[in-house]
């Protein structure tokens, strides 16, 4: 992997401490695996904006452009709350998205035997939960124009978004969702609001082609969106790969992680298309958790899902599937070797911070 | 109350068996506590599909609109699945809502204490849960125009829909969710997606206005809807109101109506403006569930949700304060009591059917 290039953006909050253990594990993975890749830092979210003014400056794009991978952490914080909607620490992940294509975002909720007690929900609901949440990333309402805030003739504010999607859009993503699916349980859950929203009797109408013409052994179910939030947390293991637009899978990828009770733990990728020449295929990688403004800076967050992003990046763009598992055995390890951060500490758990979950989990390597 | 109208329109599926159990209430009011009220009847969804040919005849709204309160069962189900876009049974209840102005959805979602047990959260997470889910209505991307599923100039399909509002709808519903939270805990937690959608930027905007210049005593918080979903599975005791829009109100009610356990349990009001002149408030009753077509005519629904839906309307339409708190404490006994309909199933338990059920409330009344 000597020729490949990541690139790291630690950004805002809990984001820089908990990419720190990262480091840790490259350091293990130079000295003990003796393999090495480039690696390059950008700026984005709050940070970018304190530095030089803008969330996502021309230069991270670009170097997320040249890298293999990017290896996000969090953005945002009280410190830019009220800055202009155009200014927001968010448009730094909005505009990589965007900007690199990054249209399938794909969210594991996973259930970790050593954690189920961890969960809000009963353990026996919860034990055995592996959902993986496929959400679309550059479309809908988080994109459409026209969209913003003025007058209207009357003298009345009025505040419009438009949500949109192409049949193009909507089938490359239902395509990962399948192709997933084939991997795993072979079952498809596609949500939308088809009863009330024209985009969603588009979204259904693609899916079920898409499905037809390419995936008939897949299973294939078509919910709605506010049943799917109902089920999820009613009967969480009917699931294998629920397949969303951006803005309910944005809501139902958050749920699905929240109802494992480690959010902590959950990492994400965010995919591209592969190019059909240079046969590349633009990838961000981030844990699922934000940025947690209210415990950054005290090292008590918990590593994990920052550490298994990087697992899940070695495995996808660098195709090192042995270093991959090799980590995520190790996380394991130190779960259930007793170790607790604050967000999953259960009684008769040692709680410990971020720096010691680190540690442990190079220890284990 | 002698005076009052009431329109029943038991829809599809389950809805006329549920709706069956509240006429034995009726009776009874009539027999034990002579008061009575006029019943009008009438038809919508997929059963005046079938009657008439449309979801929600004008006859319909007529009635509604000469009513004094709507007491909605359900409406839906795969026989009218295939139908097109403005002829499917949910315009039933859409233009119902639209027509009669009915802005303001209010979904409570309260465990009561013998079925904290029946909740697939722990019952320490659920025990006490006593959220109040206010929801606009008539607004946002349910009606926003334009909207459609075309072809693109280039040939490709696009689905699309407006989401907006303007300051005033979204005043008059954040009046409804402040209101209420001084009657109880004192706080609203108000739901957007401000970071990516204009339309909340304005939302939290205007919310924050209401609570400054009208209600700076009662506690404002602003959280995201994703977050809000987290929330809700993971700590939901820290809810008393939550106020959203039409489609985040209607993905977080459901969830905050699932996490309770009880769903056949929970009755909902959604209610328009005073009318100035009249002094009358159009307002319209309705269950949490839907149709539930696969149990519909088995004579297992349970009919509580139907029968609580009532009572609020006693209250809240009919000024009948005590006979909805008699009504409401009849339900809880016969609970306390051990009956149970098969979506509530505990152990030890004795499972019943509807009818069972009902005669059970009649009989506490
Ligand atoms: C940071 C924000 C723009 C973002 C989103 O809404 O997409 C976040 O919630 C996420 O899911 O990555
Ligand atoms: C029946 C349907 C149109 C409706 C909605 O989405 O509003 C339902 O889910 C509800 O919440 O009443």
């Amino acid at each position: 992997a000597a020729n490949k290039t990541l690139l790291v953006l630690p950004g805002d909050g809990i984001g820089p401490e908990v990419m720190g253990e990262v480091s840790r594990v490259i350091d293990w993975m130079e000295r003990r695996r003796s393999v090495s890749f480039r690696i390059e830092e950008g700026l984005v979210g709050g940070a970018a904006i304190d530095a030089v003014g803008t969330p996502c400056p021309d230069e991270t794009v670009a170097k997320a452009r040249a890298a293999d991978a990017v290896l996000f952490g969090s953005v945002g914080g009280p410190k830019w709350d009220s800055l202009p909607f155009d200014q927001r620490p968010e448009l730094g992940i909005l505009r990589l998205r965007k900007d690199l294509g990054l249209f399938a975002n794909l969210r594991p909720a996973l259930v970790m035997d050593p954690l189920a007690e961890a969960s809000s929900l009963k353990a026996d609901v919860v034990r055995g939960v592996d959902i993986m949440v496929v959400r679309e990333t550059v479309g809908g309402v988080y994109f459409g124009e026209p969209r913003g805030v003025e007058k209207a003739p009357d003298g009345r504010r009025r505040g419009f978004d438009t949500q949109v999607y192409f049949e193009d859009e909507i089938a490359r993503v239902a395509r990962v969702a399948f192709d997933l699916a084939r991997k795993r349980r072979n079952k498809v859950t596609s949500v939308e609001k088809a009863n009330v929203m024209q985009s969603g009797r588009l979204w259904r109408a693609v899916v079920g082609e898409v499905h037809q013409a390419e995936y008939p052994e897949v299973q294939l179910e078509n919910m709605y969106a506010d049943n799917c939030a109902m089920q999820l947390c009613s009967r969480p293991k009917q699931f294998d790969v629920i397949l969303g637009d951006n803005l309910f899978g944005d809501v139902l990828s958050d749920l699905a992680a929240a109802l494992t009770g480690s959010l902590g733990m959950l990492p994400s990728a965010t995919l591209g298309a592969v190019d059909p020449t240079s046969g590349k295929r633009y990838a961000l990688y981030e844990p699922i958790h934000g940025s947690a403004p209210d415990i950054a800076g005290r090292g008590v967050a918990n590593p994990c899902a920052q550490i298994l992003s990087f697992a899940m990046l070695l495995r996808w763009s660098f195709g090192m599937e042995e270093d991959a598992a090799l980590i995520e055995a190790a996380v394991e390890k130190v779960l259930a070797g007793g170790l607790r951060t604050a967000d999953i500490m259960q009684p008769g758990m040692a709680r410990v911070g971020t720096s010691v979950m680190g540690e442990a989990v190079v220890r284990e390597l």
